[in-house]
């Protein structure tokens, strides 16, 4: 028993996580080892998903998977290795690209002819075999989508949000005209704001991304950005209108019905396991993470309480008897019967790794014939309450959708009581420190430079939904004529 | 009309497969690239696997990812990238994969200070962090798979059988104690066969490898060997006992019960996108693939037959609504509505790409509430049968059962009328020219080799369920006592 105390205290050091208040990137980091979701490796730049963040990212493939196949695209797999010489072929592509690349120099003993890339992005080699698989209208669109790896060598990396290496989805299409195209670039987009407000209760603001910021190579990239629990932005998703840009590098060429030959148009779109950063930084609190029911693990923990060996027992009959009714009815569940921690240990260590609901059960409640639910989202006795045994089942699928709208809720909330519209610079200044900045804005990519050399901060995006100008709006910056409002924000 | 026709010409000759008799790897070749599995890639012994191949694969992952955490297991995700020092530490091991390995010198536009080894597979990295995860009794085992890609680089390549960058799962598993170990290693080696048999209706002989086959650090490693169509063997899978040579080689320790700090006992297990091409050799035959239902990705295919237009609105009312009936209950359906083809080209189409199922539906059908299921393994007449309409889905999933099974039967049939016992060296000779040869054998690796040199026929395992040799057995090569008998075959 005293060795059990000891080892308790031990790792309850070990947990101890610095407060968001104190130092936000500590706090994240903390945040992201504790749980258990990465942890650093030996290879400088690349981390390790630990399970219970791998766990999380296969619930993110799995609800972006059914969406891209129900928008009729199907997966397949490209080489990791791109010839040097391919990426060169789009003159942006290549600027964009180059600082980051990792080179493979030797195979098999031997000093290669040509120098193999470590796909940073896969336009290049799925535009090569597009030329190849395309002919004829009949063979369009094409659309597919590939889950993989991809390498962009960083400086400065961050668990999830910038890594040498990240798993990510890229989706690849081809089509006849600039419309379908186009459209297929907004539907994508539509596609990763829905799974982000839905699946992971992040409230996003769709928009275009700023010639400067747009992606190399594209024609306009369109961007998700969700705004952080430290009141910064996060690009979550991006969808890229490639235009004929590629098409023209590598041929991608079709006969068209009226038998003329025709260049394709193309789109890219990628979401990353940045996007678990994301999560953490949108719902998580002091106390650790906060997982959105549809996408963690473990949706409900049972945590048996107890003293005596009677009690014990009658306690995790029922216990085992919850966890096999929340199964079977599709819950995400798991009975945390270890004997080596006091249940106030495991409430910890639950709320730490964001479980949104815990199941506890008392010999009390074995006794009232009930089960005390408490929600992640709520703390202290606010967020408790005992129901019947016998609506178990209903009763945590219910307080399940209540977790999940409860976060989006307090996120949307959170991102609107920080964004503002600032009159002028001098208002703008104050508002990119504490938040978002909508604002007037002329289009040039200078004034866009000087803001962040200014304020730090960066132009996140154009949002696609926006109210009119008023007539004779003016650059928050530089006082020329404004065409539309862009969303201005210190960035991850 | 004309120019229908052209097409369909154009098509039925780029269509045209090898016979299996006249040259079996250019069958292969065709089958693999008609039914657009797999392409070759501009990247040297890189392949793309196309998204037909690539549902395959995704029906095999889902059915094995089902079953390793059924055993306990969790995924996670460790770096493409190991330092090469890393490789160097398990002297068999570098020894093993130093010809193989692709080396990243330059990342970022800078020369590297150690080069990067484009993982061949992971124990090296992943027993770095084992060793860091690792501390008491407490924390084991240690279960964990990933899914991904490794590198190897290879001289001569065949898509899906060997191919310098393929996907795969890797197995990596530390345990307290030796006994936990050797199980975990044949726990994984009953999951594979399992799987292999269940799902792909492929037979395997469960073995262990010879000293000269086995895995570079491992102190045995357990195979499943499978039949080919041209009696060639196939190793579909491969799990490691590891001792504790990875866990001296990276301090993974551990502190027993006893206050005792110890090595770990580790394993590892992998399953390849190689197993493809064993679906693909294994059921093929000369009219392209025979998938086996359960992986297949397209279970039934509809095809409407009519001419008038009149029959066309009647027919396709009916095949739609037997697609959505047979959707509801599961199959995964595919109506070809295609209006540029033929029925007669079609079916052709669907038996190439190996289609379990063939629903035909035409005016007789629609006036007699009737459909005629035709099934992949059995031609001609002797495999179609009209059913009523209101059985449908009952016969569809019934006949997909008799599929399975049927594919499964065929391919033991073939495998045991293949095998033989011969009694002295000529024999076996002949035997290996023929198919697969157990004889006894003396255990060396000099005389593995030797015959290896006079026969072309490797050792591919020593069968773990075998008869007690008769006492005075003798090898079947050099005469020296033999202790147990082993596979020889010609393989892949």
């Amino acid at each position: 028993m005293a060795e059990a105390m000891e080892l308790e205290k031990e790792r309850e050091r070990e947990r101890a996580i610095t407060p968001r208040s104190e130092d936000y990137s500590q706090w994240y980091v903390d945040v992201v080892q504790r749980a258990e979701l990465a942890d650093y490796s030996p290879v400088r730049g690349c981390m390790v998903i630990m399970p219970y963040g791998y766990a999380i990212w296969e619930n993110i493939q799995k609800a972006l998977d059914k969406r891209f196949k129900e928008t009729g695209h199907q997966n397949a797999y490209f080489p990791l290795f791109i010839p040097y010489s391919f990426i060169q072929k789009e003159a942006e592509h290549v600027e964009g690209f180059s600082p980051q690349l990792a080179v493979v120099t030797h195979g098999g003993g031997q000093k290669l002819e040509e120098p193999l890339v470590v796909r940073p992005t896969s336009e290049a080699i799925i535009g090569y075999m597009y030329a190849k698989w395309i002919r004829s209208y009949r063979d369009l669109p094409v659309l597919i989508n590939q889950w993989c790896n991809v390498v962009r060598w960083e400086m400065r990396t961050r668990l999830f949000l910038r890594t040498t290496e990240f798993l990510w989805q890229e989706g690849h299409t081809a089509h006849a005209t600039r419309e379908e195209a186009e459209a297929e670039t907004h539907r994508m987009l539509d596609v990763y704001a829905d799974f982000a407000e839905r699946e992971a209760a992040v409230p996003v603001i769709k928009g275009r991304k700023s010639e400067r910021e747009k992606f190399a190579g594209a024609v306009y990239s369109l961007t998700i950005e969700a705004m952080m629990g430290n009141k910064w932005a996060l690009q979550a998703a991006t969808s890229h209108f490639l235009g004929q840009n590629f098409a023209k590098a590598f041929e991608i060429q079709f006969l068209d019905r009226d038998n003329r030959l025709k260049y394709c148009w193309t789109t890219s779109w990628g979401l990353s396991t940045r996007f678990i950063g994301a999560i953490v930084m949108v719902h998580g609190d002091d106390k650790g993470l906060r997982l959105p029911p549809r996408l963690a693990p473990i949706q409900a923990v049972i945590v048996p309480i107890y003293k005596s060996d009677e009690e014990r027992s009658q306690v995790l009959e029922v216990a085992r008897a919850t966890l096999t009714k929340l199964e079977g009815a599709g819950v995400r569940a798991h009975l945390d019967d270890r004997e080596e921690y006091t249940p106030g240990w495991k409430f910890h260590e639950w709320e730490l790794r964001g479980v949104p609901v815990r199941v506890e059960i008392g010999p009390r409640d074995v006794e009232q014939e009930q089960i005390v639910l408490a929600r992640r989202d709520i703390g202290g006795k606010e967020g408790k309450r005992a129901v019947p045994q016998a609506r178990l089942v209903e009763a945590v699928t219910q307080l399940l959708d209540d977790v999940q709208e409860g976060l989006f809720k307090q996120a949307l909330e959170f991102r609107e009581k920080h964004t503002y519209e600032p009159k002028d610079y001098g208002e703008f200044k104050e508002a990119v420190e504490r938040g978002f900045a909508l604002a007037p804005w002329c289009g040039s990519a200078e004034c866009e430079a000087q803001i962040q050399e200014e304020t730090k901060a960066t132009n996140r995006c154009i949002p696609l939904e926006q109210e009119p100008l008023p007539e004779n709006a003016k650059c928050v910056r530089c006082g020329e004529p404004a065409k539309e409002r862009a969303l201005f924000a210190r960035a991850y």
